[in-house]
């Protein structure tokens, strides 16, 4: 009789996002007339650029064709989008990558979810709290922590790092060693940022004791602050202990295309010398079979001069909505934090209400979907986050209602 | 200090295809004159049908408008894909499987190695020999195998299933029980189809000694013999013991463009009850972000009556190549199997060649790449692959070139 993974038991209720989707449709089932504005999941409203839709066009018409016709891609992605993402994201940062050190995929979401696979089962796993749910779920369902343990809200046998406004949302370095340790910055769903200082200190601390870092740098295009690292390898010796996630989907408006990479360095080595680039290469090449040739193609127009002008001017709009919201909160006595390097405004709710009742204080008084810091984490507690990825014309409606609640 | 997964140390070499891409091009660089006609991976030739080119045309000015713009899909894909695939694919060949056990993919070859986490590692795995191997690859990366053994050129802890040209290639019911058995009709690699009757059996069996079966029907398209079942859903009980694997990549030649779906019906629980359906959405809503809108639009296109006429056409051609090889073959003085319900030719090795010197010898000689029987399993050995996704011209070629050999 076959068996289930029991470790997908340990998982409490269904995943954040789609938990909110169920609560939202239900809450407009009940109200069909209820004009719900959606500052809750991270997914972007701006549509695709022209470069990007002109890429996608000619690539269409390059599939339909059978001189030009394109079947399976290279394992880890073509070469010229490799070579983009090198020149661009890395060379021009002064940063030491190579084209086989990136592979393309998916998205960020996938290659989050999945890097874990690549190590051991005995290592301890340390994340930030409040903290992007798929990092800590997807090692639950590999069987890398204990239980839910309702009392604190944290999985047995996870080293959980509190990001406060205290610490300014950067966690300090762990009392109890960790084996990987995922990092986000930009973060989700904070909104904070990290100096180049601190993330150094966390790459020194990863070589001493001999840690992987896996950074997930989905949000760097929103930093504004000219001295934060876009990239990890912005950090010396980060090459020998850090992987970095990359997506399409807030830089170029890739939600629905589906796109990101991850970068592993060939100094990256086990104790035993076994080439993390040769693991994730046998786990890309096996259980993967490479982002669609048009969507690579897209991804080839993010870097175009006419694509980086066109994305340039759709994160401003974005952070203008950040702006928006973030002076609107603030003159409404909201305590908030975020916004200015990120596209997520991170705030206090008011009124000693926990997050879910604030979710459900919003939803139902100004029909405004936010997510409950919660959901993140137990210190994501009585805070709650608002994206600045809706339309300007939203984003300033909701921040009316809220002033006016 | 971290350590890896160690399990993936038990992998032998490197998987099949990326193995055979190398000898390839190691080859094309030491002659860079030769024209070499590629026979070996199942990747397709043809062009994608208009109706599929008009399809993710249309689709992409949606992305590039503000209004009809699409962003993170649903998570087990968009409805008007999985309505067409269950009116289509199932309700069409009065199989009772609904909209919500559909979960959409970026092709099978991820879902066919993502679907064992599902299962706890102390299952029992079966497989036919030869075998496609990620089924093989996918579990010994996860654990659920011991090592490999080089005297029978078997991981231990599985089970092998010999198919055999003396049983048709369709494997005996096995002597040890099984927990999850693999497998995939019409046969990657032997080309071989099984009746109803067959199927029916393994399905009785699965019941009866509480196995899942991993149904991999990416060939169904391919059938001709007007009895032989297109899904395992056309067999009394599979809704209790069968997930269904289905991909887009060879009835509508989406290799390149990305799609798949698999099927889990509600009725498959474990021994405490718990739905599969269950534990698979939440690993798609956890680890997994959608199949990209166009691509999903262009699924829906396969559907369409315009599309289902074109593609029609598409596989006459590539059954023609694969009748020109079988006849070439043939006439030629080998032997040969497959290739009458499957895009896929399976000769024995001549003059006691075992597969890899028919491997170099081919390409040597005549500048043919295949796939070595012994790279899908010890029964492998002494077979040899075909695949009939060549165009026409090539296959004709090629098989001139083979007769003159």
């Amino acid at each position: 009789m076959f068996t289930i993974n029991d470790n997908y038991l340990k998982l409490q209720g269904s995943y954040l996002f789609s938990n909110i989707a169920k609560k939202v449709a239900a809450f407009q089932e009940r109200n069909p007339g209820a004009e719900i504005i959606r500052l809750g999941i991270g997914d972007v409203t701006q549509p695709l650029a022209p470069a990007i839709i002109e890429a996608l066009h000619k690539a269409v018409d390059e599939m339909g064709n059978a001189a030009t016709f394109h079947g399976y891609a290279p394992d880890k992605g073509y070469e010229f989008l490799r070579h983009a993402i090198v020149e661009n994201d890395y060379k021009a940062r002064g940063c030491e990558v190579y084209e086989d050190e990136i592979f393309v995929s998916d998205g960020a979401k996938c290659d989050c979810g999945n890097i874990q696979e690549i190590f051991g089962l005995n290592n301890k796993v340390a994340v930030c709290d409040p903290v992007y749910p798929v990092y800590v779920d997807s090692n639950v369902m590999a069987g890398r922590t204990g239980l839910y343990n309702p009392t604190n809200e944290n999985y047995d046998g996870v080293i959980y790092m509190p990001c406060l406004s205290q610490n300014n949302f950067v966690p300090e370095l762990p009392k109890e060693e960790p084996d990987l340790i995922y990092l986000c910055f930009p973060n989700n769903p904070t909104g904070a940022g990290i100096s180049k200082e601190n993330l150094q200190r966390f790459v020194d601390y990863a070589r001493k004791i001999g840690a992987v870092i896996l950074y997930d740098a989905a949000y760097e295009a929103y930093i504004s602050d000219p001295d934060m690292p876009h990239s990890i390898y912005e950090c010396e010796g980060a090459r020998e202990c850090a992987i970095e996630l990359r997506s399409f989907s807030k830089n170029a408006g890739f939600t629905g295309v589906r796109l990101g990479y991850t970068v592993v360095p060939k100094d990256l080595k086990s104790s035993e010398g076994v080439k993390l680039n040769d693991l994730w290469a046998r786990r890309h090449g096996t259980k993967y079979n490479g982002a669609p040739y048009i969507v690579q193609r897209a991804g080839e127009a993010v870097y175009s001069p006419e694509g980086k002008a066109q994305l340039k001017t759709q994160i401003d709009y974005y952070m203008k909505n950040a702006k928006t919201i973030l002076q609107g909160l603030k003159d409404a006595g909201y305590t908030v934090y975020g916004g200015e390097n990120a596209p997520y405004i991170w705030l206090k709710t008011p009124d000693s209400m926990n997050s879910w009742e604030f979710f459900d204080h919003l939803l139902s008084t100004v029909n405004i979907v936010g997510t409950p810091g919660s959901g993140f984490g137990a210190h994501g507690e009585g805070y709650f986050r608002l994206t600045a990825f809706g339309t300007y014309e939203n984003t300033l409606k909701a921040i009316e209602r809220i002033t006016k609640m």
